[in-house]
C-alpha cells in the first residue's frame, strides 16, 4: 500500500498568491467596471528586448536545420554560456569563479526549491523572517520544520532571524546554532540589502560554525548603491562556505522565459565530501538541462546591445520603484527598501493587519499588494509593492493610494 | 556545522552515460582518422519540424511586444495546452482524462526523477530490470533503497523484475508487495511492449494491493501494434492507481527544448489523500512554469501541419529501427524490439559481457552503443543499440556490424 509524504500534509492549506488571486477574481467579480491595479506578484510587464528577441529568432532557426539542430544540452549548462556567466558576473567584478563551478538551471526557484535535498535530514535551517515562501516550504517537504504553530504561524524547528524596522532590516547572528542560513540579498520581500561589510559578518561566521549559506542574489540587477555586494563571492571566504543563486528573471524579463543559475564553488566541502558533485549529480540524475534557444537568450543579455537595452529596462522599474517610494512617503507612509530593489516595504495603515490594509487597498484603491504576514510573522503589518508593473499604472496606483490617505 | 545528505554516497560513482562519453573520447582521442558511429544516448537527430519551427518564431515575436509578452505561466500548464492534451492524447483515445489532471513541466526526466517526493520516506519501490537508470537512482538520493551490493549491482531495499528473453520481457507480478511500481512502456532500454492484457495484470495488481504505477510512457508515439496501449488509462481501473509520465522528446523532437507533463487523476488517493494536490503543491514549490514558448511550439505538435510532418519524422527513425532490427538478424545475432519502439535489444556476441561488446564494437567497428548491464544486472550481456541517428549512418553502423560478425 502506498503512502504518502506525511511532511506535504503539514503545509498551511493556501498559498499565499492564490488567496491573493482569489480575493482579487472575486472582488472583480463583484465589481467588473472597477479598473484593478495589481502590483502584487513578483512579474515583470515590459517585453523582452530587441537583442534578445534577435538571439532567440536565431536559435530558433538553428533547430530547424540538421547541421545546426542541438538535442540534449549538457546537464550543468552550454560551456559558451558558463564561460560568459565566470567571466562577466564574476571574473570582472573581481571574484573568483569558474565555469564549471556554474550550473545552469529553469530558474532561481527550482534551484532555491533543490538545494536542500543534497543536505542531511536533519539539518537546522535559519531564515531572514520575512522573506520569500520557498525556502521554509522546501524544507517542510523535506520534513526538517518540525510542527507547526497556527497561532504564531511559525514552525518549531526553524530559526527565525527577525528582520523589521527596529534591527534595519539587518538580521542579527542567531543564538541556536543553524546548519543552513538563506540570505536574500537584496531581500525580497523587503528591497532592504546588507552591505558588504554586514554580509562579512555572516560569512566569517558560517565559516567558523560550519553552517552553509545559501545566497540568494535574484535581484542584483537593481543595485545602485556600491557597498552593497552583488555577490557574495565579494566577500573573502565565502567560496568555502557559501551557495549562490541568480536568476535571468529580473535584470532580463526572463520570468516566462525560464533560466537561473547556481554557483557551487569546489572549495565548498562539508563532511569530506565536496557539495559540488553532489549538486552536479542531483542536476544530472533529476534535470535534463535548459532548452538551447534559452541559453542562447541568455547569451544576448551579455551583448554590447543587450547590456544597453536591459540597462534602460532596468532604469524603467527602478524609476516606477522611485515614484512608489517617494509618493508613499511624501503621503506619510513608513517606506524601505526601493532603493536596491525594485520591492517598496512599506508599514500598514495605522491599526491595521497586513491583510486589513490588502481589503481596503483593494476595496478603496483597486491596488493590489502583498500581504507583509504572508512572508513570515515579522511581516504583520507590513505590505509589499513591486516596481514591476507599467509606469503609467504605478503612477496611477500611488495616486490612489495618496487620495486615500488624504480622505 | 551542516552535514551532507548521505544517501548521495550510496549512489555508484560513475553514471553510465559518462563513462560511455569518456570511452568514445579516449578511443577518439588516439584513433583522430576513425569516423565513430554513435548510437548510444536516446538523442534525437533530425531538426523540429516546420510547424513547430513557425510556431516559435511567432511565440517569440509575442514576447517582443508588450501587448503580448507573457512573463510567469502558470505553474501546471497553460490551459491551451492542457486543454490540448486532454483532447487529443486522452479523449480522442477514449480515455478519460481532464485537462486539470496535466501536469505540464520541463520533461519527463524530471517528473519521473521528482515523482517519489510525494511518497513516504519507507516506500518500497519495484522496477523492471533492465530499466531507465533514473527511477532508482532518484529514489537512492532519498534513502528508501537500502544498501547497494557492488558484486550483483544491486540495492538490497529495491524489488527488481527481471525481463528476458526467458520471459519475453514481461515482468512478473513480485513476490514481496512493493508500494510503487515503475513501469516504462514501450520500454527504455529492451523496446518491448506490454500488450493491454498484461497491462491490465499490473492495474488489476495495484488497485488490489493499493501499490500506486509510475508508469512512463515517453515512447508511445513509437507504437505500431494496435494490442499495445498508447496510456495507461486505456486500461479499466487505471484512474484509482496510475500516474502516467509523457514526453515531447521522442515524438516531437524536444530533447533540446523541454517539454513533458504528468497526468495524475483526481481518483487516486492514497492515505485518505489525492495525490493531485500533493504534485500540484510540489509543481508550485519547487517549479515555475515551463517557458511559453516552449508550450506554444508544443501546440504545433497537435496542428494538422505538424501531426503530418512528425509523422514522417518517426516514420524515419522507425525506418531505422527496422534497418537495425533485420540487419543485425540477418548477420546471426538475437534481436528484439524496435518495432514500437524506437531502441533494438541484441544479445552481446557469444562468451562477451555487455562492456566487452562495447569495447570490441567500439575499436573493431567505431559504433557506439550502451552496454545491456548498465540498466540492470538483468542487462548483463546484452546491449542497446538506438535508432535516433541519421539513416546513412543507421546503414553504415549495421553493415559494419555486419562485417565483423562475418570475420
Amino acid at each position: 500500500m502506498a503512502k504518502v509524504n506525511e511532511n506535504y500534509l503539514k503545509l498551511p492549506g493556501s498559498y499565499l498568491f492564490s488567496t491573493i488571486g482569489k480575493k482579487v477574481a472575486a472582488y472583480q467579480g463583484a465589481n467588473p467596471d472597477r479598473k484593478v491595479i495589481r502590483l502584487g506578484i513578483g512579474d515583470v510587464t515590459q517585453p523582452l528586448v530587441p537583442a534578445i528577441i534577435q538571439a532567440m529568432h536565431e536559435a530558433v532557426d538553428e533547430m530547424g536545420k540538421a547541421e545546426t539542430f542541438h538535442g540534449y544540452a549538457p546537464d550543468l549548462g552550454y560551456g559558451f554560456l558558463r564561460e560568459e556567466i565566470a567571466r562577466s558576473d564574476y571574473r570582472e567584478r573581481g571574484c573568483q569563479v569558474d565555469a564549471d563551478e556554474i550550473f545552469v538551471s529553469d530558474g532561481a526557484k527550482s534551484d532555491c526549491g533543490n538545494i536542500q535535498e543534497i543536505f542531511s535530514q536533519d539539518s537546522r535551517i535559519a531564515v531572514c523572517d520575512p522573506v520569500y515562501p520557498v525556502y521554509v516550504d522546501s524544507n517542510v517537504m523535506a520534513g526538517r520544520t518540525g510542527e507547526y504553530d497556527k497561532e504564531r504561524e511559525v514552525w518549531s524547528n526553524v530559526i527565525y532571524m527577525p528582520c523589521t524596522a527596529g534591527n534595519r532590516f539587518v538580521p542579527e547572528l542567531p543564538q541556536e546554532c543553524p546548519d543552513l542560513i538563506y540570505l536574500c540579498n537584496p531581500n525580497n520581500p523587503t528591497g532592504t540589502t546588507l552591505t558588504r561589510e554586514q554580509l562579512k559578518v555572516w560569512v566569517d561566521y558560517a565559516n567558523r560554525t560550519g553552517a552553509v549559506i545559501l545566497y540568494d542574489a535574484a535581484y542584483e540587477a537593481y543595485i545602485a548603491q556600491k557597498d552593497v555586494p552583488h555577490s557574495i563571492y565579494e566577500i573573502e571566504g565565502a567560496r568555502t562556505c557559501a551557495v549562490e543563486f541568480r536568476s535571468f528573471s529580473k535584470n532580463a524579463g526572463f520570468t516566462g522565459v525560464r533560466l537561473g543559475f547556481t554557483v557551487v564553488p569546489k572549495d565548498l566541502w562539508r563532511d569530506g565530501v565536496a557539495l559540488h558533485g553532489l549538486w552536479a549529480r542531483r542536476h544530472g540524475t533529476k534535470f535534463n538541462g535548459a532548452p538551447y534557444i534559452v541559453q542562447k537568450a541568455a547569451m544576448a543579455v551579455y551583448s554590447q546591445e543587450g547590456k544597453a537595452q536591459l540597462k534602460d529596462q532596468v532604469a524603467y522599474y527602478m524609476n516606477n520603484a522611485r515614484v512608489i517610494y517617494e509618493g508613499l512617503r511624501e503621503a506619510g507612509y513608513e517606506v524601505y527598501g526601493g532603493v536596491n530593489a525594485p520591492y517598496i516595504w512599506l508599514r500598514a495603515q495605522e491599526g491595521m493587519s497586513s491583510w486589513d490594509f490588502f481589503d481596503w487597498l483593494l476595496e478603496k484603491a483597486n491596488v493590489v499588494g502583498t500581504p507583509g504576514s504572508g512572508f513570515g510573522p515579522s511581516g504583520e503589518g507590513y505590505f509589499r509593492l513591486t516596481a514591476f508593473g507599467t509606469y503609467e499604472s504605478t503612477v496611477e496606483a500611488v495616486e490612489r493610494i495618496r487620495k486615500l490617505r488624504r480622505e
